[in-house]
C-alpha cells in the first residue's frame, strides 16, 4: 500500500465526462490499497471567463479579490469530482486550500506555500477516504483567500507530497510525457522515458509548459518522486523526474524549449558603484517582478556599466516603473524596454562534461540567420535571447533539435 | 449616519453591468455618510448551472458536497461588487460566510444561523469599507462549508442586521415591493406601501416569493426594521415591513397567495393513542421534513383517527418513506400521497376582528366550481389545498383578490 498523490489539470477535468474518467482512474489505484490524495484545477477555460469578467467591472481589479474571485474555479472542481468518486462507490470528500490547511504567504496571485497543516489529511485518510484538494489555492495568516498563481496546482500536489512523505506525486496532464521539444513546433521530437530534476526545472522555466517551475524546484529540494503522465491515455507510462544519481547516463542535451513570454529591459550607464546592481535587483524582487537572465557588460568608460535583464512579459511595465522610480537616486542613464523577444534554450545535465555545446548551439543559429541580443549559461543549459518575428522561433527550435539529433533519443 | 443592512438577489447581479449598477447605488449611500453591509446571491443562472454539472455527475450527491460546489456562486458576485466598487473609488472588501464569521449548524444545504462574529465586521467598518458578504453561506462549527437552501441570502441580510442592530435593512429584488397577489396572476394588483411582519410571514411561506421567510421570522424575531424595493427602480419606495404598532389600521386581507410546491400526505386508521401524533412529526421534523399544514379528523370507528398534512413538493418521497418506516411500530393503515396539489391563501393583520372571512373565502371558491381538499386557518389567513390542475390555481387567486376588492387598496 502507497501513498500516493495526484494532480489533474485543467483539460483533465475539463467537461463532467471527463471528471468521471478522472474518477474511474482514482478508483484504479485504491482498488489497489493505495491512499490517495488528489489535486485539481479549474475546469480549463474557467479561469479565462473569470479574469473576462473581472476585466467588465475593473481593469485594474485588486489581488485580493482576483483570489477571492479565481479560487472558485477548483472548488467547483473538487465538488464535482468528489460526486462522481461518490457515485461509484469510492468514498472521497473535497477540501478548499483553507480547510486542507494549506498556508502561505499574503502575496496575493502570486503566493508561497509556508506550510501545511496534517491533522485534516490523517483524519481523512484514516477514515478511508479519498481527499480532492483544490489546487492554486490557500489561505494566510489573515484568514484570506491566496492563489499561487497560474500552474501552481501542480506546486499544490508537490508541497502535499513532499509535506506528507508521499511515495509518489503523480501529475497527469493532458500530453503523456516530457518531450524533447514542443511537439506542435517539431516534427519529430522523442519523449524521454527519465529526466532529473534541474533539467525539468530548466525545461519548466523555459517554457516546456509541461509542469511548473515552481512545482519541480520543491520536488527536488525535498526529493518527490515525480511522474509526469497522460489521464487521455492513463495506461501510458509517463516521464519519471528524478535526481542525477536515479540517472545511469546523462544525455548532453535533454530538450530545446522556447519562451515567447519574455520582454528585455535595458539600463544604461549605470555608475559602477559596488551594491548598485544588488540594490535594483532588490528592489524589483521586493515589488514581486521576476527577474530571468541578468547581464552586466562594461562599457568603453570604466566608470559605468550596462545592465540587461528579462522579466516575463505582462511584469514588463510593473518592472520599468520601479526601474524609474530609482534613476534620481542612483543616477543612471537612459533605460530601454522590448517585448518583441523569446528565449531559446538547450538543456541537458551532460553539458557541463561535453565541451562545445554552446558554441553548436550559436553556430546553429547564426546559419539560420538568427542574431543572438543576450546570452546566458548554466551547468546544464544555454539560453539565447532573439528577436520574436516571422518564424524565428521555430525556425531556432527546429534547428536546434536536428542538430543535436534530438529525434533519436531512446531508438 | 446609520448603518445599513443591503442585500442584492441573483437578477439584481445578473450581468457585469447590472454588477456596476448596484455599485452605484451603494456608492449614492456611501456619500450620505452611511455604514454599509452588502449581501449578494450568486449570479441568476449559476445556481441552477452548477447543479446541472452535479447532475452529469451524480444523481444524488452529498449535500455536503452541494454546498462545497453551490457556494462558489456568492464567492463570484462578492469579488466582483467589491471590484466595481473599488473601481468607482469606494473602499470595499468581500468576504465569504466563513470570513465574516457566519457560524451555522451542520444541516447542510439547509443550515440555520446559530451566531456572527463582530471582530471582522467591526475591523473592515472602522477601515472606511463597504462590506461585501457572500449571502446563503456560513461555515459549521467543523470548519465545514454550509448553505442554508434557495433563498437563503435574505436571510443572511436579515441576520446580519439583527446580530449588529442595524438601523435599516434593505432587501433588493427585481419587484418594487409587496403586492396584493402576484402580478403574473392577478391584472391589477395593489402594491403596499407597509404591511406587519406577520402578514409577510404568511405570504412569504405561502409562495409569494419576494422574500425568503426565514428572513421574516428572523426580523420580526429581532424587530429588524425591513424593506422591499427594486434594484431596477432604486429610486422607488418600497414596501416596508413593520411591527403590527407600526401600523393605524390593518387591513382585513393584504394579500392572495397560492403555491404549486405542495404535496399532501394522508395516513389512515391512525389508533387513538396518546403521543402518537407527536411521535410522527417529531420523525418529520428529526429527518429535516417541513410540514405545513396538520389536519387530524375522526372517523366512525373512535379508536382510529386519520391525519393528513402537507409538505413541499421535494420532501414527498422522503416524507413517505419516513411515514412507511413508522408504520409497524405504530399499526396505522394505508398512506396516500399526491402532488398534483396548491395551497391558496389569503392573509391579514385585520381578519382577526372581521368575521366571516373565511366563510367568503370558501363560497367564492365554490362559486368557481373548485372543490376544497383541506382547510387551515390562524389568526391572520385561511388557507385551502386544492386540485392544481387546468387554470384552478389562477382562477382562485384572482376571484379572491376581486371577492376582497384588493385592487382598490391605497386608491
Amino acid at each position: 500500500m502507497a501513498l500516493i498523490v495526484q494532480k489533474y489539470g485543467g483539460t483533465s477535468v475539463g467537461t463532467t465526462e471527463r471528471i468521471r474518467k478522472v474518477a474511474d482512474n482514482i478508483a484504479k489505484f485504491t482498488k489497489q490499497g493505495h491512499q490517495l490524495i488528489v489535486a485539481v484545477s479549474a475546469q480549463s477555460g474557467t479561469t479565462d471567463n473569470l479574469i473576462k469578467l473581472a476585466g467588465e467591472v475593473n481593469d485594474n481589479p485588486s489581488g485580493r479579490e482576483m483570489d477571492m474571485l479565481l479560487s472558485t474555479g477548483e472548488q467547483i472542481t473538487i465538488a464535482l469530482l468528489a460526486m462522481a468518486l461518490d457515485k461509484i462507490g469510492v468514498p472521497a470528500i473535497s477540501l478548499t486550500g483553507p480547510q486542507m490547511g494549506i498556508l502561505t504567504d499574503n502575496a496575493h496571485t502570486k503566493a508561497r506555500i509556508l506550510s501545511i497543516d496534517h491533522s485534516r489529511i490523517k483524519k481523512e485518510l484514516n477514515a478511508g477516504k479519498v481527499i480532492i484538494v483544490a489546487g492554486f489555492q490557500g489561505i494566510s495568516e489573515e484568514n484570506e483567500i491566496t492563489t499561487l498563481g497560474r500552474g501552481g496546482s501542480d506546486t499544490t500536489a508537490v508541497a502535499i507530497a513532499a509535506s506528507i512523505k508521499a511515495d509518489l506525486c503523480e501529475i497527469y496532464t493532458d500530453v503523456d510525457g516530457v518531450y524533447t521539444a514542443d511537439p506542435r513546433i517539431v516534427k519529430n521530437p522523442s519523449k524521454l522515458n527519465v529526466i532529473t530534476y534541474d533539467e525539468m526545472l530548466e525545461l519548466a522555466s523555459l517554457g516546456a509548459k509541461v509542469l511548473h517551475p515552481r512545482s519541480v524546484e520543491v520536488a527536488k529540494i525535498h526529493n518527490v518522486p515525480l511522474s509526469v503522465r497522460s489521464s487521455f491515455e492513463t495506461e501510458k507510462e509517463g516521464t519519471f523526474v528524478v535526481n542525477k544519481e536515479g540517472l545511469e547516463k546523462n544525455l548532453v542535451v535533454t530538450g530545446v524549449a522556447s519562451d515567447k513570454n519574455t520582454a528585455k529591459i535595458g539600463i544604461f550607464d549605470v555608475p559602477d558603484t559596488p551594491g548598485i546592481a544588488a540594490k535594483i535587483f532588490e528592489r524589483l524582487g521586493q515589488a514581486n517582478v521576476n527577474v530571468d537572465m541578468i547581464i552586466q557588460s562594461a562599457t568603453r568608460n570604466k566608470k559605468v556599466n550596462d545592465i540587461s535583464f528579462t522579466v516575463p512579459k505582462n511584469d514588463l511595465y510593473h518592472a520599468v516603473d520601479v526601474i524609474d522610480s530609482l534613476q534620481e537616486e542612483m543616477g543612471f542613464g537612459e533605460v530601454v524596454c522590448a517585448d518583441d523577444v523569446a528565449k531559446i534554450s538547450i538543456v541537458g545535465a551532460g553539458m557541463v562534461s561535453s565541451p562545445g555545446v554552446a558554441a553548436k548551439m550559436f553556430t546553429t543559429l547564426s546559419n539560420e540567420g538568427i542574431n543572438i541580443e543576450m546570452i546566458s549559461t548554466s551547468e546544464i543549459k544555454v539560453s539565447c535571447v532573439i528577436k520574436n518575428y516571422g518564424d524565428n522561433v521555430n525556425k531556432a527550435v527546429c534547428s536546434l533539435h536536428d542538430a543535436f539529433d534530438l529525434d533519436k533519443i531512446g531508438k
